[in-house]
C-alpha cells in the first residue's frame, strides 16, 4: 500500500533563524508593518510503500530522525495518510 | 488583533527539484526502499496584526506573492488563524 508522507521541519525554539530574521527586518521597508515572529522551515513530501499506516509512520519517523532533519536544532512533525487512489 | 500565518511553498509541477531528487537517489543506499516522489519545499510562519481574518488573509497573500515566493516556479498555500490567547 502507498502512503503520502509530509515531514514539516522547524527550528527548535531558541535556535537562531537568520532567514526569518532577515525577512522580518526587511518587511517594514517593503510596506508590511505589524509582522513579527517570522520563522522559516522546510517540508519534505514523499510517497512510501508500506504494509499499513503504522509501519509507514514508523519508517517515516525513523527516516526523518536519521536523515531528513538534524534533531539537535530541528523539530519535525510527520503526517502520514493513505495515498489517493 | 493578531493572526498566525503559515505559508507553505512548493515547487510547481514540472519544475526540477534537485534537493528532492538527491534525497530520493540516496535513500535506497541508506536502507530505505519504496520511497518515491520526493519533493522539498519551505514554510514561512509569522504573526500579523490585522483588523480581521479577511484583512490578514489578503495582506498575507499579497506579501506571499510579492516577496516570499517566486510565482513563476512556486505555488504557495496561505493559512491564517487567530493567534492563541
Amino acid at each position: 500500500m502507498e502512503f503520502d508522507v509530509l515531514v514539516d521541519v522547524r527550528l527548535r525554539g531558541g535556535i537562531s533563524d537568520p532567514a526569518g530574521a532577515t525577512i522580518e527586518r526587511a518587511l517594514p521597508a517593503l510596506g508590511y508593518d505589524g509582522v513579527s515572529g517570522v520563522s522559516v522551515g522546510k517540508t519534505v513530501r514523499f510517497t512510501m510503500e508500506a504494509a499499513d499506516e503504522a509501519e509507514a509512520a514508523a519508517r517515516a519517523g525513523d527516516l526523518c530522525a536519521s536523515f531528513l532533519t538534524n534533531p539537535v536544532i530541528e523539530d519535525a512533525e510527520v503526517t502520514v495518510r493513505p495515498a489517493d487512489g
